[in-house]
């Protein structure tokens, strides 16, 4: 007879308490009532008709916001790093040549993972804050000939956002696919995945979209598939197997689909509800107002004599914006000043920002002037109060 | 300048509808409104204290739900297959040698995991149905030696519940280590992780727990630590690393956690809301509900002529039952008929047991006579009006 000898946990009985906060830091972001209250509808199956259609509604969804007409385009059961890790597993074979160019901290995690499947992984690196001209792209895609070339759209740890043209051309001249992490730039500046020549394309739920952390649409191409579906090897990953994927999203030609994981069918609502808000303001609206927002962010940190870390303005990520670390001053305690006294999230760098900036995040619903009024406010306030604080 | 060239899809324009239905399949699960409401509170971030203190005590009640001192135990950011993976991954290297019961679809899954990492794999096999005397499970590991031996506790695509005794001993007596599949009978079914010298053992949100899918409660032994951080090679996921996991959900003795990936917040909430329910009625009580539910079901079965799949009574899984298809009938009919007369699921086989039965998950809030009462009027009647319908 086996003995309960470990008691229920005593914390458990205080009632779970979330406060409300302005969430302007690079994501998650806030989450509207109406995308919050779908997630809350009842559970489903995972295998029922109708939650084949709430994929269905979300695959229209994610091609119109990628601007693709790729049938497998899908969203991963996870979160961004998911969806990075279902993109390499499935490009990368062991023993291949996969070039990223780093510039932040995504290329290094995106190298991380491919050379933990086996790949050989060379980079292009840049300082925080800068990006990498075609020509440097192009004489690396020459040196190395990778199968995959990676690329952050929006690099949410430094502020950049990349030019993208010519370079699907470049990696298609070099029989390479292009691999374009989107997870801080869908929706706030022009991408349209076809057009650019992306070949595999991913996204998160909790930025633009402003939906809960938990899902990424991902998007594949014909070329993309054409590589995949005749690897020599499998994944290692089965969960995260496109030819299993793509019988769970009716992605592919099979007359049913069968049983590969249980989907997170709430998650699911929320980002089908996510996608529909998108829709109705339409792609083009959110890039301009995303630029919009951030042009008048930008010019009120410039008038408070602050200054954006990154230099080009056209490389500049409208949804997250990097401000140099104001000098003689510890960034954290003006992060911490803000929560406390405005419940307002602004953070600190990440991986090789850190130290180096303060980072601004205002996505989707929070891409506004109210909350640009809102965050200035709260800094000129936090470079008053936390003057004294020399690092 | 880019041209958006696909509109946005009509069928976003349609609200999001999803039907209310007595979930009595083998999972998801109903989940009651105090679940669903806690996962609809907002968002707040990933790395703000408030998180911290609320995946704490999701772990001291996965914790207590384990009976597990452990301190390497937590949530997975994803279903039971992202917990089986994460398992896997982290306990196996290229080259060593994995054992893993196969009697029914788990088994061959983990197997399959294991494979595409490069494990060496063996197996025991049982029909489906059946499970493993302890000798059977002794002469393996001897025979192949392996670092790891996989085991479902509760094998839902066939209903058996596996008997545990002595099988942790025999595991460290060969210097392997236990890895038990709790996803199906977690809450429903006596288990005991330290006593019963269980090394990895993990579970999933949307069973018992009633939550919805996404989370994936996992634990790990001081001798599964062991191997685990003494490898040679890192494991094939970032995103399952245990040492990236175990800084982020403060399990390790860093002071501080660092950034690994973003967490699916709301799916925290919801989690911690379903083991505060749990630890409201009690481990022991649950298992006895279960057991006294499953009774009183198995028994209205039988005295409708139906039989049950499991033979031997202490073998059958409380939260999963397998009827045998009955004869004459064409299963999918029965469960259609059930679902469109009285929008209740219940399933047929999975795996190795498509066509041999049908499956009924009474789980958690679902484990109650009137559940039971409301399927057997609903059998007996799909028997009445499906009877024509011959295979």
């Amino acid at each position: 007879m086996l003995s309960v000898s470990i008691p229920p946990p005593q914390c458990l009985k205080k009632p779970l308490a979330v406060p409300h906060r302005h969430m302007f830091g690079p994501g998650p972001s806030n989450v509207p009532p109406r995308i919050l209250e779908a997630a809350a509808k009842p559970v489903i199956g995972h295998m029922h008709p109708e939650i084949f259609e709430i994929m269905d509604d979300i695959k229209s969804g994610i091609q119109y916001m990628f601007q693709t007409r790729n049938i497998m385009t899908f969203a991963v059961s996870g979160t961004g790093h998911t969806a990075m890790e279902c993109a390499i597993f499935n490009a990368v074979e062991a023993g291949e040549s996969v070039l990223t160019a780093v510039n932040g901290i995504w290329g290094e995690r995106a190298a991380e993972i491919a050379e933990r499947i086996g790949g050989r992984v060379n980079t292009i690196v840049s300082p925080p804050g800068g990006f990498f001209t075609n020509a440097e792209i192009e004489q690396a895609l020459l040196k190395y000939r990778p199968v995959v070339f990676f690329l952050a759209h929006g690099e949410s740890s430094t502020g950049v956002l990349h030019p993208l043209e010519g370079i699907g051309e470049l990696c298609h001249k070099y029989d390479c696919l292009f691999l374009l992490d989107c997870v801080a730039s869908l929706g706030g500046a022009p991408l349209c995945m076809d057009e650019q020549g992306i070949d595999i394309l991913y996204s998160g739920s909790q930025k633009v979209l402003n939906a809960p952390p938990g899902t990424a649409p991902i998007s594949f191409s014909e070329r993309a598939c054409q590589k995949i579906f005749n690897r020599k090897t499998k994944p290692v990953s089965f969960f995260l197997d496109l030819k299993w994927l793509a019988n769970y999203w009716g992605c592919d030609d099979k007359p049913s689909r069968i049983y590969h994981h249980t989907g997170p069918v709430n998650a699911f609502y929320s980002l089908r509800e996510s996608l529909a808000v998108f829709a109705e303001e339409g792609l083009e609206n959110s890039w301009k107002r995303h630029k919009k927002v951030a042009e008048y962010f930008h010019t009120g940190l410039e008038s408070m004599g602050l200054k954006l870390f990154v230099k080009e303005k056209k490389a500049r990520l409208a949804t997250v914006t990097t401000i140099v670390a104001p000098h003689g001053y510890n960034w954290k305690e003006i992060t911490n000043y803000i929560m406390k006294t405005y419940n307002l999230e602004i953070s600190g760098g990440l991986g090789p920002s850190v130290g180096l900036v303060l980072r601004v995040g205002l996505m989707g619903c929070n891409s506004s002037e109210t909350s640009v009024d809102m965050v200035l406010a709260a800094l000129k306030d936090a470079l008053k109060h936390c003057h004294k604080s020399k690092v």
